[in-house]
């Protein structure tokens, strides 16, 4: 019966344009050990999935549907921002997901996601020996926010950076036509609460001296108004218009985000509206110029349309290599992308203790950010020029992209009694 | 020397994913009647390249520089924001061209633009008549608003079609995923001041029922806040999320811009942020759900990486009928998208007279918007479907599209006088 039992799978946190990528690398090579690896079953709804007995039957979708899970964005099995507690803190929570997999013989734990999602992974890999039941934890890296540790990058971030750094490119050229007689500033608002590397991939779009975007806004780099405001002028004086790109994560010198500091009153009530158009009407008050401002949300890590084809590769490769490590006997690991060399680019995949990975966050390295703190270095360049190569585009019927819609067929429950979340 | 006069060939007002493909088509046409067009060149910054005397030889670029136009959003020889007064009422404006077409044997005058630019080049085209000056003027049909009349579609708007309906099915996957525990509201706002064309075209993403666009919100259709609520509430209990996109233009039933109406606070300061943010602060404060929201701004209208086919394909076709119309001797016309079939599409080139076109807006029909007045016909669907038919990709290298960057050679001065804009 060991010889045969079935995997867990599941999504967590904020989805990205390749994590079914990972889900499509995942199943298809479990699908090849059917001799080890029985059913695979996902979690609706990622580990609440678990917790509820609300388990997916993914042998009732096809080859083709599995397959196009390839070039389609979203959580095909659906997400959840839900973080489990310690086993000490919440004993129940375990011995429930011990119960869900005792009675679907779960052997194989797959969990694809973040930083908080590997945490989760290294404590459901303790089930083994801290309650007794055995299984094997494999945690599938996703986030669009590039900070995981000793991983060389993170699945889901290429896409990401690709689609700020083409995005920046084409608005770029819209502004620097416009700038003559009318707007002259434009700024694009990215995604990274706490680490800049996306903010620091529309640098990519920079190709020559003068070329947008002019200006990068870390969230590493405390913001420094007259600094900032001195070289949009100077940007203008030289070019005629300035590029902005600016991560949601800015603070000021107080630590706090510019976007809050920018959207309350006098009477502390809440205002609408994120960094970006604080930033634009900052730029406004102060040196006149029209501006146009964009905040890209949720297009940005869901643009499968423009995935960097080596994301997509790296995304699929990680939920193979999952697969791999767990019929080696693994337990609690992750696999990683390892780069041998930058140009030209080349990657393997290794592996990573997740001990060494939860808990702990990759931030922009000081000697990725220019002196001024406006801009990118070579040496951060060279890291992530290669993570933007090559298209991928999905398949098209009648002008839209073909992505697919599984069935996502429930497993009868075997359990009488439910759980509260 | 009639017989090889130069032309003259501006771009005016926002530009588009296309108004370059339409320089292309026009140049490289011209290019092939040097017997009758000599040189062609291109107004810096529009009709002021004109006025100024600022004037841009497109001999000096290379073939393969001019067919990159064909891939290269923005405007290539930079646009402007400024309207011509009538002749009457500024006699010295166009005075002032003649001298300047005269300097440079011009013959031939094609505008690039939308209604404003229709309007221009109407006055531009009775010079002849009114103050003896032997020209053509050939209006090229440009707008991402489609509020062109007599023309089935515009250059320029099937490529934001495409753009806003291929990211709301994506955004919406992202929104789907993450509905159960996180985010259940997704607001996407954009363009389209007067007219909702741009709006509907997020309705293409529903291609089943339940799929979003859930609601749109549409300039022409006063804003009523309980009914909306209410679809939202209706949504979410039935889909698990509500996807929404939202025109920049709606109003309130007073006929005031939700967007200014939400971004002054009780003292009539001015607050930061447009319509996507406000209402999806509405939805929070009465419905208690969490949102997301994006506003696409320029990216939506410099999308070239997924521009329509069939709109590259026509702007490039409205390009050179225009150069075909001037060497028939037409004057005061503008090349037009005639609409044969939907399905399958077929289109060719018609030809509207200025008078027709100029100071006439076309909004969107009653009957394509649902009686509720937050979605689309079936007969509008009929209508859009074609417009985003195919992708053209660009060209890229290194992971980003190799957009061209033309020499923009200045033509020598001939007049020793300026011109105060």
């Amino acid at each position: 019966m060991a010889s045969s039992k079935n995997a867990f799978y599941a999504q967590s946190g904020g989805v990205t344009a390749v994590i079914n990528a990972s889900a499509c690398g995942l199943i298809e090579t479990a699908r090849k050990h059917r001799n080890r690896i029985g059913k695979i079953y996902a979690g609706r709804n990622g580990i609440i999935g678990a917790l509820t007995e609300d388990l997916i039957d993914t042998s009732r979708e096809s080859t083709s549907a599995i397959h196009a899970l390839k070039h389609t964005p979203g959580g095909a099995f659906g997400s959840c921002r839900y973080k489990l507690k310690g086993i000490e803190e919440n004993r129940a929570q375990y011995e429930r997901l011990i119960e869900v997999f005792r009675a679907h013989r779960i052997g194989y734990f797959f969990y694809n996601g973040g930083g908080d999602s590997a945490d989760t992974c290294l404590k459901v890999s303790q089930l083994s020996e801290k309650l007794g039941y055995p299984l094997q934890a494999i945690h599938v890296p996703k986030t669009v926010d590039n900070d995981l540790p000793v991983t060389d990058c993170c699945p889901g971030f290429g896409s990401v950076a690709k689609y700020v750094a083409v995005s920046i490119k084409e608005a770029a050229l819209d502004v620097a036509s416009m700038a003559k007689t009318s707007t002259k500033v434009f700024v694009m608002e990215v995604m990274g609460r706490h680490a800049g590397w996306i903010a620091a991939a529309g640098g990519l779009a920079q190709q020559r001296v003068d070329d947008a975007p002019h200006l990068i806004l870390f969230p590493e780099i405390p913001f420094d108004q007259p600094a900032f405001l001195g070289k949009v002028k100077e940007s203008i004086e030289r070019c005629g218009y300035c590029v902005i790109v600016v991560s949601e994560g800015v603070r000021n010198a107080a630590g706090k985000f510019l976007a809050e500091a920018g959207t309350q009153d006098a009477f502390g009530h809440t205002q609408l509206g994120g960094v970006a158009p604080f930033i634009a009407n900052l730029v406004k008050e102060n040196l006149g110029y029209k501006y146009h401002w964009a905040v890209a949300d949720y297009l940005q890590r869901s643009a499968r349309h423009i995935a960097s084809q080596t994301d997509v590769e790296q995304a699929y490769a990680v939920g193979k290599a999952a697969v791999e490590f767990a019929l080696k006997g693994h337990n609690a690991v992750m696999p990683t992308i390892v780069r041998k060399s930058s140009q030209p680019y080349k990657w393997s995949i290794g592996m990573a203790k997740l001990t060494q990975v939860a808990n702990h966050e990759k931030f922009m390295p000081r000697d990725f950010i220019s002196k001024n703190g406006f801009g990118i270095t070579p040496k951060c360049r060279r890291y992530l020029a290669p993570l933007i190569l090559g298209e991928d585009y999905p398949p098209y019927k009648n002008g839209l992209p073909q992505y697919v819609t599984l069935r996502n067929a429930a497993v009868p429950k075997k359990l009488k009694t439910g759980f509260k979340l």
